[in-house]
């Protein structure tokens, strides 16, 4: 069965960012597996610190919102509980990415891009889970299981693309699954503006695919989208 | 049926550089059609200048020889004659690639990537290419047919890739009909040195396609690939 | 008095991408100028050829529709009537250009950025008013007038700006004009799924505006904001 | 009351690299705080050490003469001594940091660029300065005071811009306050050779200003300038 | 004889930004020729247009103090009488480079870097000498002489060389020669106060190359550089 | 007597991507010194894994054939043992080598290029050896021996010179010892796929040798040639 892994650096970011791929890899019956390197905890919660939440609380919160998430979306979900803001780099970490690696065999890698000038832990959760795709390669690396093949990486879209010099070579249809996107995302309520942000987003990143499709293809006005940039070169068999 | 344009500034470019490609086309039972905008005849002919021909001769050597390798590649092949080093750049040549994208109305187009400090004609063809493709698009544009879809670009190989900033973003699996581009390849035999530098290309690429495509996938010792550039993001609905 | 030159590949450009800068310019009572240097009749009219008119036609609903948004928004305009799809480039046009920075006297400049691969005619502007801003600097060009200074010069955003390597610099707050910017682009009907488009871009701008300039200075949830690239080094006597 | 912040990896840093910027905040009256990283006791002295002079001795001269060049641009200054060659990046460090910025509430920003392959402490210092800024608008993270805002940042100049792929955005006019910053130099008197250095780059930079500034705005000729790298969109109400 | 080819799109440019590399070809014996496309007498002249010479006696002037200048230097001078400002680029004047590179058979090329936002003329002059260079080494391009071989090209240093992307991979050790810039410069009266802006440039660039040769090598104090750009890998049997 | 330095993350590293630099070194009579910081025992031993061989075993194993191979070179090894997948990056092997930079005092370093996604031993290492460079350039740095001077330094070749950004700028001749480089190569059997793949890129790299030096250098058909970046500017009294 194919399996996709998404690398996610706190608890909230594979719904806004990634839960049209999940979903279409759900419906498609393949595996989907989240990590979530931290809940987000200090950086991304500011409503619940203001509401007087504790920190173990706060985590509670957000690790449930990202159960429910990744219910909807059909996908398993793991938390490493590393702590964010910052997100500490350590080669333990990483071999517990590989670890998973070894154990889900994705055909699909799904991470933060590596550049983003407003949020640390967005490049340190991205270096280490390239890095651990790479040991997972490895057949002399100490851990369970196979050595991995080598499963394209997608990075997913950041909140300022520009400034984090994100340039999209790949827009994903996730029209058919794009009511599951918004199911996933209403499963994070204390951060409602984003329900709307995201769905423009999807409008709007929709549209350029349709426009780089072209109009011949009898695409709907309402395609929505999710936009990725693909690391390593595309192998095939066809151009298209 | 599909149908893949190539537009090639010199009669030889096509071959060396595309004939994979248009080779699994044909395969398909596509259409294939090849464009050559000059014959090549001062710029890649020195050793037809040096045995003494005349320009005349050495344009009908340059035809004759494209005609072959187009045959053996089941694609159609047509001569702009616009002259080279240098290829003048032309509303009229743009019209008349225009006219080309309406008639054929390409699924998939190949031409030449915009960088090359070796070759001023490369980038012409280049530019010159993209242009038609976006003028066809315009259902104003006066010529006949209906107007363009946005058929994916895709640059091909350039002899110094790095100096040109060719970052292959694609490497296509051309295995199945090596053979056939090896025919092609042999139709020009004024160039007989490169046969072999591009058959050591494509294993070379090959290397690359199965070090990308991850060791699990059980590709051959001998796959052999083409590289290419795709200009405009990927549309898809599934990550792969 | 302050004056805003905005040079414009066709009729519409200037109001979906800098109809706020043009508010605001008049809005403090500076002149703000648009030159036109076509309709777009060609590229951007597909509903009009579509419905059946002739070229005159066109040309003229696009140059009533321009004249309209730019009265809304208190600018003068111009039309060179030079030609879309494509818009040729030439030493004429880029003369009648340096007559209007003579004449303009502007302190800022506002056009297309230099990529754009969905569009040439874009980039065509925007090399044409470069070069004229230069030319026009010289005291040895024969135009009438003074020598121009060196007024800095900001791109507007293209449609898909990641593919244009358009990374912005500079985030206008345009709340207080946001208004008077809708009302233009509603002069322009024939487009109206722009309308929503660019409103939910100024949205999107402008949470990205807020976010930059940090929650501490009160800007408000509905902050709007166009985005732009400063092609010179700014020059003040204030970091910030 | 406004506040400038200097991170600066050695003592001597910020009076070549940013004296007029920290001249002008306080001649308008503002706070400016400078904290040096380290002493540049290894990598920055040479001379001391071909003099003789012990670590600790040399640690007291560097420190006595960057306190005097503060007090000569009217600046605080704090030393965290945290080592150099190299300069060892740790969580402690940038914790530091954000109690830093947490107290001071910087309205700007001023540290080295995140490239120099001539001295890996320059980058060290650059990507803490920055990470803790970060860090500092968490409103869970524990540190006293408030989450910061959102202060611009501006990287000064490196020793050899282009090799550090310092491309200028900003030309700041120092005219104004130069002979503060020469008499800030002066108060490093083992570099003398840098005095004449950075009198004549202001010099060269100010002839920039005026070219982009243009003729007509009546600079004098003996503007001087330092150069700066805006790192965030600037946010602005005015395109000028 | 070796021989220098230096294509300058005004009369003036040779000997600001390559005079140093001039001198010291000659000093060794060697052929050195410059081509100035234009006297600059538009856009590089702005005195003598205050001073209300006509456009004639400004050309005459301008030509006159660059035969002075290539006389001190030892250089061969040609001028093409282009027109600046802006400088038209054609099919014909690209011939008459050909034809030059044909005579000259230059070992080595000096020219304008491909960008400079400040001068379009600078450009138009890199891209027609480049040109031209590709041009000649076509043994069926119809001009006199043998087919060039693959001259190294070196970019010389635009006025503002960041704005310009310059980043130099070469600085040349101009100390020896130095006086003879000098004396050079002082045949361009008009522009005396580029005299000591190039002195203290040449300044400048001497320290980086003693900062890049590092301190063992026993450069003197006072080395003078100027900097330039390869274009073409560099060929060579010794790492160095 | 003239030194060189290599510093490569891996056991074979250096005999694929510089061997042929290394010869030309040995080959004058000058010094050559090789650091191999991990012997590749997990991430380059596929094979060995494959036979069963225990850790040590295959460490032992790797050491002998890469003594071997320097033996055939001429150069001197030394192991650092620092173990592979990840390589780890520390103060204390920075420091080993800043020990050897100043016990070798090399004229010339070569390492790896500071990207790669395929392989992070090979970023972590080029950035060790850059960082001790400059370490071992400063008088205070607590180590033996003199300070450094500024040795140039050139990147060889990774697997994937277009992924990892390595546009070469200098192509070494190593004709007359690619025997050396032969014999080298095979005394590493477990690799022996790898002798054509590099004695093909020699090839490869030789052609664009003597495509970039021209024909009228007299190269032989069968030059080789090995591809390098060289990090900082050039410096030089020739420009050639």
């Amino acid at each position: 069965m194919p399996a996709l892994l998404v690398v996610s650096a706190h608890a909230g970011d594979f719904v806004w960012r990634a839960a049209g791929a999940i979903a279409l890899a759900t419906a498609r019956g393949e595996r989907a597996k989240v990590v979530c390197l931290s809940y987000g905890e200090r950086g991304e919660s500011a409503r619940a610190w203001r509401e007087g939440l504790a920190l173990e609380e706060i985590k509670a919160v957000r690790r449930r919102e990202a159960e429910n998430a990744a219910a909807v979306l059909g996908a398993e979900i793991e938390f490493f509980d590393a702590g964010d803001y910052p997100l500490p780099e350590s080669p333990e970490l990483v071999d517990r990415l590989v670890r998973v690696y070894r154990e889900v065999v994705p055909d699909v890698v799904l991470t933060h891009p590596p550049a983003d000038p407003y949020n640390g832990d967005h490049p340190a959760a991205s270096r280490m889970a390239l890095q651990a795709r790479v040991l997972a390669q490895a057949i002399g690396y100490d851990a369970p299981g196979e050595p991995l093949g080598a499963p394209p990486v997608f990075f997913f879209e950041p909140h300022q693309p520009e400034q984090c010099d994100f340039k999209p070579n790949v827009l994903l249809d996730i029209t058919s699954v794009f009511d599951t996107k918004r199911r996933a995302m209403e499963c994070l309520p204390a951060q409602q503006h984003m329900w709307n942000y995201y769905t423009d987003l999807a409008t709007r990143r929709g549209v350029q695919l349709r426009r780089n499709a072209g109009p011949n293809l009898g695409l709907p006005q309402n395609t929505m989208a999710e936009a990725y940039v693909r690391l390593f070169p595309q192998t095939t068999e066809v151009l298209a």
